[in-house]
């Protein structure tokens, strides 16, 4: 550590990513491990981001005409085994129920009992129950378009997990529509991917490619899987969000078939999309820096943190009033539309600790406060994305003022850093060489950050890709929609390509 | 039927009690029974009305310094057996998690395969497993108190199951809190227990009793459990929110303890509360009658549906454009700081039709606008506590301006009503024989309504509350609070009573 500044956080990103990623998670009490394998506990910090991601879209998906409904938690096996491909992408890893009661068995300990004749799953996602219940609503075109969602909790069975990233039990929402046309259900597929492209953009500050997946990386049951994909300051991808045109194939499988406006009896045709708490390990992968936590004010759990300094007994009554006052004035403006938070931390610790606290925490905006500042009727102000170097004294009335333009500032401050990060690390390559050493690590005995986004042509054989993914842990992260795709040549087979597609190594 | 008016629920409340419930749940659209045994699936206007609840609810517990985290779906089963009284409440009744996989069998059917080394139960309530976190979060006297809530799904596996009555899964919010001190906790337990009869009071239009629970009517493990109590037309009580204090015993069992002031290592003392989605299930129950759900105002998920009568196709623009106008002037106010929602129903069906499913499903207000009014620059105007025949013609302006005190009325009238049913049907017995009497059906072979809360003198006994129960179907659902307890004669032992207690036969 001699050489370097000390951080907040140890290690740094550039010495050990994946134990930095852990510890800013839990310096900023984001969530944590639970006694239950695989599951977190989401901390109010951590949660408290989630509820504002969840009103935001809530607010997006009602506007775009759907409303919210809640399915059962239980799948009956049965239902899995309708759809073929979505059984094998499911059946895999699932908490299977089995038993409705427990009993006392020898020694004390508690034992099940009461055996169901048909066990039932977690639900993993919903497009089965959901399909059962969806062919009992629709029966006439009149019926259509369905457009329901859903948050809720889904539980798929992890062995390595990580937490936001990958766990056995995590928070999602999950639309899914029926349509009378094939037409409408494409559009509905691809205008819920804009839909999380503006919110991971606009709100989120998480610059996102659009695209399409490939075959191998489809939703199991899906004709076509669209996403978003994000870079990590690993420069690896993380899918952010996804939005499946299922076709009439969990149509098929559930029967939600409706009369048509010829009177004919027609299969609908269906779509299912989400995004899940994992977009908060996308937050911090995208943001955080070394001193831990960074968040986008637009959706920051409180906006504005207020350290006042108390010296001495007699100054303390009035400074804590001249911060009242800031945090009135401050919290009766709003900011798009929403409440603004602030705190004031009164705790008992040293400034200094209180401080770094809350930098940690990743609050984008702070100010102390001590005697002098209020006699001169200023602040000691500082940003988060500027760093605790980045202080100044201000007048009290100009920070005021100026409180929604900062927030603002930084938002369009960190999605720029992020826009900037993901440019610097995207390259053309046209060849299958450039391409295999661009994706190998320098120093295979150590961990290192490498790589970044490849646009290359590729004839898009499954196989090629699962050669691939094989020899360097590299897969298509997703065909990028695009206005005038440019055709070339595959790097791998020299067969003709439509257009480049993005390569990298993912979450 | 030929007495009496064509009601649109078919039974009436007098006919068949239970059969109107399930048919105003159904045809309000709130929910319906799902594939899955005992699990149910909560529409879009019942989720609509939950989604009121939750809003207003969670403001309330963050306005009392609450905040939001979420902790896993499954509970190890040795968590269960730390907390004696606990595990003889909850291991009766639960999904038991007892694999991790699915593998084809014989025959192409899907079998459970991967068993866990210790069976997991899905949560039927959290106090074991967040007691294991508040355990970690806990060290000293500054870490409290600690004021937790969760908004998460639970299961209990019930045998006879009823739409939001009584489901396997629900929908809840459960808090918990750890103190320093015992005075701190009750204080706690109490004020949440305030928070959800003002909630059920003000915003629910539920009048309710507050009071502590009998030692047999208490939750596994707490030392003393307080709820609201609810007459419903059925003249039944329906516990609607329970605010337990648990002693040191879940601190005992979770080993929650911290240094206080003074060094010393101390247990701290917890509390939990919950309300679940059977609120619904009293809403109807309280507020529903003959010709369906009536919902009040301040949780309705539309206030407003404007009918066009649409004739001519020549009006048909101008009437629209009216009707548009009168939403957006409408939609322009706030009704108690929330957002006023107005529907436009275009559907081509018949007129009455239409207006009945809206009063079916229980929105506060219609207005019907055909080419005559428009030309008067007047609405027929409805109100759904009145029902179709208190319909009037007014002024487009009149109504517009005087809309939020409608609603206020509409609101004040369905209140007080319920306030008017339970007292007319609560009764004040002294005797033995009166108490048998009153709660003995006349007519044994056929349901009836009959009963009411009793306020009687009662010395306590958990034998005599068990032979009643027994005998009646009858508990006490409440001691309830007051500042000035009349001392009496139990009606039963003739020992001595500190106050009178509620009995009725409940939900």
């Amino acid at each position: 550590m001699s050489k370097q500044e000390r951080t907040a956080i140890t290690p740094t990103r550039d010495q050990d990513y994946p134990e930095w990623y852990q510890q800013v998670v839990r310096a900023a009490e984001l969530a944590e491990s639970s006694p239950v394998r695989g599951c977190m506990v989401i901390k109010p910090w951590g949660y408290a981001i989630w509820e504002n991601i969840q009103r935001e879209l809530d607010d997006m998906f009602k506007a775009t005409g759907h409303k919210n409904a809640y399915f059962p938690l239980f799948i009956p096996i049965s239902y899995l085994e309708k759809e073929a491909a979505h059984v094998d992408g499911f059946a895999k890893e699932c908490a299977v129920v089995t038993h409705h009661r427990l009993e006392m068995g020898e020694g004390g300990k508690l034992v099940p009992a009461g055996e169901l004749d048909e066990p039932l799953i977690v639900r993993p996602t919903s497009e089965t129950i959901i399909g059962e219940t969806f062919a009992k609503w629709i029966q006439s075109y009149r019926d259509l378009p369905l457009l329901i969602n859903q948050w809720a909790n889904v539980v798929r069975w992890e062995m390595r997990t990580r937490l936001f990233l990958r766990t056995t039990e995590f928070l999602w929402q999950e639309g899914h529509t029926a349509h009378a046309t094939e037409e409408e259900a494409v559009e509905e597929t691809l205008k819920m991917l804009d839909v999380y492209a503006d919110f991971a953009e606009n709100w989120m500050a998480v610059p996102v490619i659009k695209g399409e997946k490939t075959e191998g990386e489809r939703f199991p049951g899906a004709v076509n899987t669209y996403c978003i994909e994000a870079m990590m300051q690993d420069k690896k991808a993380l899918q952010a969000g996804t939005s499946h045109f299922l076709g009439q194939n969990f149509s098929k499988a559930s029967n939600i078939d409706f009369l048509d406006e010829s009177g004919e009896r027609t299969l609908a045709w269906t779509t299912s999309w989400g995004v899940s708490t994992r977009l908060i390990g996308g937050l911090v992968m995208t943001h955080a820096d070394d001193d831990g936590m960074v968040i986008p004010p637009k959706i920051a759990p409180s906006h504005l943190v207020i350290l006042p300094i108390l010296r001495k007994d007699a100054d303390e009554e009035a400074i804590l009033n001249y911060c009242r006052d800031i945090k009135q004035e401050i919290e009766s403006k709003t900011y798009h539309g929403r409440r603004i938070w602030v705190e004031i931390d009164n705790r008992d610790i040293r400034g200094g600790e209180k401080m770094w606290s809350w930098i940690k925490k990743g609050i984008p905006t702070w100010i102390e406060v001590g005697p002098r500042d209020m006699e001169s009727g200023s602040v000691f102000f500082g940003r988060r994305d500027l760093g605790p170097k980045g202080r100044k004294g201000i007048s009290r009335q100009e920070f005021i003022d100026g409180f929604i333009d900062t927030l603002d500032a930084i938002q369009d401050s960190i999605l720029e850093r992020a826009r900037d990060f993901r440019e610097s690390n995207t390259v053309t390559i046209d060849s299958k060489e450039e391409f295999y050493d661009f994706f190998t690590p320098k120093n295979p005995d150590q961990p290192e950050i490498h790589g970044g986004f490849v646009m290359a042509h590729y004839s898009g054989e499954p196989e090629l890709e699962e050669k691939i993914q094989s020899e360097l842990k590299v897969t298509v992260r997703c065909i990028p929609q695009t206005d005038s795709p440019e055709p070339g040549t595959c790097i791998f087979t020299g067969k003709p390509s439509k257009q480049r597609v993005v390569f990298a190594k993912s979450y």
